[in-house]
């Protein structure tokens, strides 16, 4: 049982962007209209693989409003929406509630550290109240390693307490099993999922949701595998043949690799372009990463 | 001598907030032009201690426009215009930069970790490049124990060479004199500013430019008396002075410290609201901090 619209395999999709820096919306849509055909549940736009926190607020809604109008359908959207200044992450939920996305996925507010729960729960709770929208779903993003602001225990018991029905859930970047475990012990009634399939099958089992995973952009179709069969005798088979491929992956710059790996399957090269402060993946790592691709068993990938 | 307009006393000039958490446009009019009376030489407004982060670019582009039609002047203005979008970036400084502000202080971009010097020069590059105003002056805003994104020498090294004159500066809010010092040494011609007046006369002597510095907001004539007599026989019994103040503040949370005792000396209650996800300073702890702040002699502290 889910309290939202979401379960399963979520890709927080690579956003490709032209020579001039621009965000590239045709090649955008074609790479969402990709996932969903390969079986993605949902696409959780602007997230950190999304290099949404490089973009405007304004950027962002350009992106959302065209490829709905593309013909994303809007419930299984999950745009990343927090910000720094609550004022932005007031606009970019208000707009994606409006336009009815499935959910939205939101970060804390990142800039100042050592921050309380109370100041975290005040920036929610503020955002929430001035959206006032009864048909917001929050999905909290914890990624310590970029924020170095944790969503804790406490806050999520705080802002249930005060916002059940709206803040449904979490995505755990922490890539600490320990933490997702202990959220799905304290509250086996939120939507958790694991930012890695790595804990695809290990989350399922302790009673998660799916997982929103970056390399969801190149191989969702293995790892919506993992997510059918799961209650099968195949599961951990699976789970080791997605593993092989993340590890692959992720032992390179993640965005960078990815983009690489579209721009190769696709025969594509402006795919590889980043915003910086990310940089392009340098050519020699790009030659030892595809034998290794290969190796893990991914051969297939491509944006359409 | 210094590369561009700005020597002496910075003050990151806080920015007061409404009961709704409206910017107080008019509140910080006043306190910008009470911090120039009392002898700040400069207000580098939009910065940690402005809550410029939990502000969005438009809320930012408002106010700076605001002070300057109402008298500041841009010459004395070092707004920070360093923002995680490399748009924003490129938005806000194109603002500053039009407005003649006297310079800004840039931050890198703070979400993404790990990233390399190259990215961060990309990103600075860009922005530069697209301002395309040969007036342009930045200065470089090291602050890791916000950001975690260093400043390194190398990094500033690859700006001086590509882009001398437009490039001019730092403010290390490393809060290591190490770094400072190795800033000075490395880079003899850049004007370097502490974080903190702690560093003042340390930094003076190492061939520093003043101090770019939070407490300012309360000591500003204090700490201005140590940099106009840095070369004088008072100078450490001065500087020992405003470390007394710094350092009874410091041990609590440094803005709504600093905004409770704003609202305490200029009687005017609204001067202590926050912008989430910062929150007031709890009232116990202002009974202890007032005390203190008395023994360590700062008695009349006041916006106007």
């Amino acid at each position: 049982m889910t309290l939202g619209s979401f379960t399963g395999v979520l890709v927080p999709a690579l956003t490709p962007f032209k020579a001039d820096l621009s965000p590239d919306r045709e090649r955008f849509l074609a790479h969402l209209k990709w996932l969903l055909r390969q079986g993605a549940d949902g696409l959780a736009i602007f997230g950190t693989t999304s290099e949404a926190n490089s973009m405007s607020v304004e950027e962002k809604i350009e992106l959302l409003d065209y490829v709905i109008a593309g013909g994303i359908p809007p419930a299984r959207l999950m745009p990343g929406t927090g910000c720094c200044a609550l004022t932005d992450s007031v606009r970019l939920t208000r707009h994606a509630a409006q336009q009815k996305c499935g959910g939205v996925l939101m970060l804390p507010p990142f800039f100042y550290k050592g921050v309380s729960d109370a100041g975290l729960f005040a920036n929610f709770s503020e955002v929430i109240q001035r959206v006032g929208d009864s048909a917001l779903k929050i999905y909290l993003y914890h990624i310590p390693p970029q924020t170095n602001t944790p969503i804790t225990l406490n806050l999520i018991g705080m802002l249930l307490k005060a916002y059940r029905g709206t803040v449904i859930g979490l995505k755990d970047s922490s890539g600490d099993w320990n933490n997702t475990a202990a959220v799905l012990k304290e509250f086996p009634e939120f939507d958790v999922f694991p930012g890695s399939e790595l804990f695809l099958l290990q989350g399922m089992r302790a009673g998660g949701q799916g997982c929103i995973t970056a390399t969801g952009n190149v191989n969702p179709a293995g790892i919506r595998k993992v997510f059918e069969q799961w209650q099968t005798p195949q599961a951990d088979a699976l789970q080791a043949g997605i593993d092989r491929v993340r590890k692959a992956i992720q032992a390179y710059p993640m965005v960078p690799a990815l983009k690489r790996i579209i721009a190769h399957f696709n025969h594509d090269a402006e795919w590889a372009q980043v915003r910086p402060p990310l940089v392009r993946l340098p050519e020699e790592k790009w030659t030892s990463l595809l034998p290794e691709l290969a190796e893990a068993g991914l051969g297939g990938a491509a944006a359409a």
